[in-house]
């Protein structure tokens, strides 16, 4: 199995809920430095396993979506509590959601997963990881 | 699947038994940089693995017990050959059996698995990984 | 010269002021993962610039009073821009403070400067140094 | 699964063809800092997944036959499109070779898996893992 | 004093003249990850030492135009040896000649020096620091 | 001013003499990554501060001394508390005398300084920073 990982950042505000997160309660923010690795069983012609420009520029697009605000306001999170893990599941979900559409290629239809970890300090981070179908689409059960 | 991991380190003390280890068969030690990761399939109700701050709690303790010691004199680990992998090991298995005692909460009784990494230099590291079964505990040959 | 740096984090949310700041002018927050380094031209008699462990208690204090916390609402940050660079020297002369107040003992009162630097993201951070008399006290224009 | 990870580097200059690589078709040049990681279920009777001195100069033979050399014209990689992902396979198949020659050792012939990671900058890597047979032979269509 | 630092990369083909470098004297690369530091005295009105994003992308155009290149043939490096210090002066003048050339804003002709650092892998860099005149100039004998 | 940064580990076991190290006066071990830094303020013919390769080596060389080792029982450290600050002493000494004694070349007699960092785990390192006068000899009291 190949696999190509790039590495972007994001900067926001929120709060989580739930006695659990203790101060975190607050509002607060975090910078998540977020690595997002595509993997595939095979390389395309070009002997990669997506241009990585593109690749780039798409993380960079979905990061864009989410950074400098205020993640309690936004629409497209609403009800969500905006975990790390929660985070990491919601980029994933949008590169899978830009790999179907089109955006890395014809090729990148053939990726078998993307994993997403989000680095929110020196000492803790978190991921989500899933598999991709044949055509790009994202797996149900059948994720690993 | 989900993950989520914290860091932490303890500084020991070891000798290694094995013309194989050369100089590493005197006396000598190591600061290890321990990664500690957890694997869920599902995310608990409050949208996390496991909680993080009793993770790094209980990553801690178990650290607490090995760190500052020499390890050819503790009885915890007598008749072992306290290398990096089976530190890895010793680490994750005690991770396992305080999940399965409830120390991270009745939710992480439902962890996939803990893959644990020792970080011996900026060039070496080693590590191990386990399942768990639904109930939490280790599983047998079912490891992977 | 001696010098002795010890690592933690916060997490805050805020808001910059001024048109230069762009998308950074909305709420939103970073990680600041802070180095903060002590100097001294001798050690002491423990052959040490500063108690380590001391250091790390008094760095944890210092970012407590800022963490888990929205900036701009903070009273003792009232008037000012919360920029990486601000907050540098708002945790320096916090520990300058410390360190004059004897939280590190009598022999720190002897430290020759401390530095702080805060990590952004993998692609930026901000640092401010500061030196200090003999007797710990913060020097004026002295400072280099 | 147990594992031990060795890091080293290789300085290489080389050109990409295809125009998905825009700027990178001229000849340049990259720092690969490469961890391989070899796999194994159970340690062997030193407690270890391999002798890492033995793996760290294997890899480290395995890098000089590619290191402070323009990769365009090297015969080895004749008809290769020198990526980071392809060149992750090279030396993961070349580390494969050498275990089933026994450079690591019988008991090395029982590796699972063996992972390599080409960090080409601070924001990108490719990698690529293959499967191992209990002989020590790649695995065909089995590896994942 | 205050400083801020951006890290940027770029991917370099050249070969080195004179026995000392042995193997290095043939073609080979390089990538070099580059942190540039901003020092001063007095923040500005915005409270920041220069502005993160103009310094971003100032050390972008000045790396965009070694980056992807075989330094052995650029005619603005003609008889120079591209060692990594000697490569860490090219920046760090070119960045000062911009510097003086207002791109960075009237506010950082005030800067009191700018420090480059090369990471040329895991294991080694090089860097350069100059000091910078009132008036934004390089220092001539005065740089420290 | 130049730099040149070459960096190598050592791991060791020791105890700590003093109550104020706590659990650390029990027999443990540190791995410390260790980074050397040579300064001059001019480069030589080759233009670099030193041959990165003797350098490296040097350092090797000054670590081997120490590595694998209970420095309780050295004689060359015997009466010396060995906290990380005393050990960067130790090492930035034994590379100021073999740079005096030539082993970088005659060229490096003309370093302006030295600078060795021990990391001894991801929260917390120390350091010792000489000048060298023109001669490569340490400075006395004129050491900054």
């Amino acid at each position: 199995m190949y696999s190509t990982t790039v590495r972007d950042h994001m900067m926001i505000a929120h709060s989580l809920r739930g006695e659990t997160f203790g101060p975190a309660q607050r509002l607060h923010g975090a910078t998540f430095v977020v690595d997002a690795t595509f993997r595939r069983r095979e390389l395309d012609d070009d002997g990669v396993v997506v241009d990585i420009g593109r690749a780039a520029q798409v993380l960079g697009e979905v990061l864009a979506g989410l950074s400098y605000r205020n993640l309690d306001d936004e629409p497209a999170l609403a009800g969500l509590n905006t975990t790390t893990e929660v985070l990491a599941r919601h980029v994933a979900d949008a590169l899978a959601a830009r790999v179907s559409a089109g955006a890395l290629g014809e090729g990148a239809r053939n990726l078998a997963g993307i994993a997403v970890t989000l680095h929110e300090s020196h000492i803790a981070s978190a991921g989500y990881e899933l598999t991709l179908e044949p055509t790009g689409r994202a797996g149900g059960e059948g994720e690993e």
